[in-house]
């Protein structure tokens, strides 16, 4: 690099690429919001608990069986891994779990609180497929995955990734999980998600977590370090390696998040009710597991409910019923006292107004429903299906109004204006008033990818639409992307111990 | 009109072009929201009277000087059009008001309830300029102004119109009431709004509806059968033609939201809590200045509280600022038991994805401000500049969504689903169980305009963006549009009207 070139990177660095709000663990301000009385939520439970004493749930993990036994669960005669549960069991293990807990990044200030009025903004996750207007739709490649991680770090509205953004296809499956932690740990000090799939892998995860933290194993354990989002297999089956991955987070101390994968009217019932009483069965005998194996592990109530397409069969997003569902498990996740992880989703194939409706609409939903954490809050495109780097930023400008929106007003004699009134008079105007003067560069929310400008200015600047101009702030922030910085003896950890694993062959697939 | 094409128009009829759901006066029926607490709303309050008491407001009509003076206000000694006021007078002249009524529609059962929990879409109005996908943007003309009335008349979630959704400026200003309120009655049955610019239109506008709806002055004059926006000149300031429009109404007991034009930056303070504070002083004069002129005329309080963007002075909408003085505002209404109204506004030059953000971000904040009357919730763009033909279809649409979130959702035996969970248990699928079958066809909303179909099946159908989608849907409409009935001597009575005084000049005009 030569100096004049230098000297402007460096000048790209003071004056930073997008305005936008700092970085801060986000306090949802607003008053706490039950679309349905109370009745209706114990109408859900008892429903719950009676599908759990009645009917079961399937645990396909023998060690999950054993230890949900030991508490009392109940086999099935003919198929011992169905369980049946008493529900004052359930209930008094579901009370073990913490109602808050931050989850420790590699830079501290960039550690999440999760639960109470916190609420967390995590990207896209495990899409198969990144788009932008570059280059269209494709599948994943590491490539990608990498770029969206530097938006991760970059964005302060974007708390922590949520798994990968997108998946690395081009990275045999065996090694992906090391390549992928290791890139992450090296672009991004945000806190870390982690794939369950397989103990060998969780653990490996465990493993690089400590070295890029440069802690031990009882510091790791002792308090959240990574997270996980844990699916059951709906209706009412855990299969072997979500099992596997509750029980090993939960006797590591690791944060999980619990989501059943209840679409109403393919894998729940056809009705938000009952597919919140599917959602809550299989939540609550799920995070019975993992107080059976820790109790005061950490856990997050998860809710992904919406409706299908009745006529395809594909999932829906921001539509009315998801809206609903969302709501209504906030107040089933206060019911507990625990933490609640919700979803900004959309079913549309590109960013355009209809995505946009139903990304805010889900928003919405997230916020009113007093979300812990948003997952796949930036980037979502087809019902999960693909990643788009354009999507991604106009997510993200928008959770940055979000953040100014959640900011508390305050209503002391300088903000209710009285004195510039007074100045200003009938018929006079704000523009050049003392109080507006001392506001001047602050006083509203300047949002980073949106264009005010009147239709002649804009049509002058080219008619960009939002597409258009997202791209630019994407390729911008890859372009001038400077890594946080990760001490050198921990950087090495990393890297020998990916090195050997890889050598090791990573972790065994069947292909 | 051959068989065929009879046959073909027939089908057309009989098959509606778009699945909606039925028309209805929507209840909300979301709990209400109190962003700030008690203590802010009164501080407002209090502010404003101060500003009433101390500084005072100017009202450019001198019967509405005389009239309020009868009520106690004091002229200024300098400038006798600035009146100041007691700030129980005030509150005593505003709690006359109507906390809820009837705007009567030509077809009964277009009729609206203004006030409570109900929550009435009109469309776009005002907007100078129009645009579609096949024709760009143009200055609106009367083609278009037809058009949009077809669409308002189609769509069940728009429940009246806003005024003239386009400006026909290829009509005289003399005339341009006239032929507007003609074309409204003969393509739409839903309720209208009239302009109070200046005597003889608002009375135009009376004659015109009378006859429409083929009743007397004293039926006319006995309850809502139009209503209007008045526009305070903020700040402080009441312009001639509006404070006669607000007289005119309240004589003949018809409705109209008074609305202050306190934009944050510009004609307020650059405080949210600052132009909250003038909007409801603006509110509270004209407000006392209805009430004095008929103790207990309809009114609506209305914000439009935005803020501006700091650096061209231009209007923004759906910002973090916008939202908080709706959903404050809706306090501020609770607090005088009086109907609200609010907006849902963008400042984008075109339907995309930044579009569809504000408006979603404005429509749940009228939502959670439980606005009564939402204007503008269809088709505006450019804050107010241009009425988008195909944006007027994506946002009936989603209005058509929020319908169906706010039908209240049920938690008896079936909708829990107990049974059917018990038919399914684990590791079924719902898409046959009995219960489903049941609700297949009606289970769930399904939106017009949205595309759920995977990227294979959305590709091959043509990438479709939702532009294209609903600039399809806009066509259609028009295509097959067919007038709703008027008895053929409303009718006649309309023309006579009509051609009368446009022989007669229509209004004097300086131009």
């Amino acid at each position: 690099m030569n100096t004049s070139s230098r000297a402007r990177r460096k000048q790209r660095t003071a004056s930073p690429l997008i305005r936008q709000r700092p970085w801060r663990n986000i306090v949802n301000s607003m008053p706490l919001f039950n679309l349905v009385p109370e009745e209706a939520v114990e109408a859900i439970e008892n429903t719950s608990l009676n599908v759990l004493e009645e009917i079961g749930m399937k645990f396909l993990h023998p060690p999950a069986v054993e230890t949900l036994k030991k508490y009392g669960a109940i086999p099935d005669k003919e198929d011992p891994q169905i369980l049946r549960f008493d529900r004052n069991m359930i209930l008094e293990k579901v009370a073990l779990a913490p109602s808050q807990f931050t989850v420790t990044a590699r830079n501290p200030q960039h550690s999440i609180v999760i639960g109470g009025r916190n609420i967390v903004f995590a990207s896209v996750g495990s899409a198969p497929n990144a788009s932008d207007l570059d280059n269209g739709r494709r599948p994943g490649n590491f490539q990608d995955y990498q770029n969206f991680i530097k938006l991760i770090q970059t964005f302060n509205s974007i708390h922590a990734s949520s798994g990968y953004p997108v998946e690395p296809q081009d990275i045999h499956p065996k090694v992906r999980h090391l390549e992928c932690l290791k890139a992450q740990a090296l672009l991004s000090d945000k806190s870390t998600k982690c794939y369950v799939l397989g103990k060998p892998r969780t653990l490996d995860a465990f493993e690089i977590t400590k070295r890029v933290h440069g802690i031990s194993h009882e510091q790791f354990c002792s308090s959240p370090h990574i997270w996980t989002v844990v699916n059951t297999n709906s209706p009412l089956i855990l299969d072997g390696p979500m099992a596997e991955g509750v029980m090993t987070m939960a006797e590591h101390g690791q944060a999980t998040i619990i989501t059943p994968f209840t679409l109403s009217g393919a894998m729940a019932p056809a009705t938000i009710p009952g597919a919140l009483v599917m959602q809550n069965a299989e939540f609550l005998a799920t995070a019975a597991l993992s107080q059976c194996t820790k109790p005061g592990a950490p856990i997050i109530y998860g809710s992904f409910t919406s409706n299908v397409d009745m006529r395809s069969g594909s999932p829906a997003f921001g539509t009315p019923e998801n809206v609903k569902a969302s709501q209504i498990s906030g107040q089933l996740a206060r019911r507990y006292n625990l933490p609640i992880r919700l979803s900004n989703a959309t079913a549309s194939n590109i960013p355009d107004a209809q995505a946009a409706q139903e990304t805010v609409m889900s928003m919405w939903a997230c916020l009113t429903a007093n979300a812990n954490v948003v997952n796949h809050s930036a980037g979502w495109l087809e019902g999960g299906l693909c990643a788009s780097f354009e999507k991604f930023v106009i997510d993200a400008a928008m959770l940055d109004a979000v953040d100014a929106y959640l900011e508390p007003t305050l209503f002391n004699e300088d903000q209710l204006a009285m004195d510039a009134i007074r100045e200003v008079k009938s018929g006079g105007h704000f523009f050049g008033a003392q109080h507006t003067m001392e506001r001047y560069a602050h006083a509203f929310h300047e949002p980073f990818a949106s264009d005010w400008s009147n239709f002649g200015a804009w049509t002058e600047n080219g008619s960009q639409d939002s597409l258009t101009r997202a791209n630019r702030i994407y390729h911008d922030i890859i372009n001038n992307f400077e890594p946080p910085p990760l001490p050198e003896d921990r950087k090495e950890d990393l890297e020998e111990f990916v090195q050997r694993r890889t050598k090791e062959g990573g972790v065994p697939t069947d292909f």
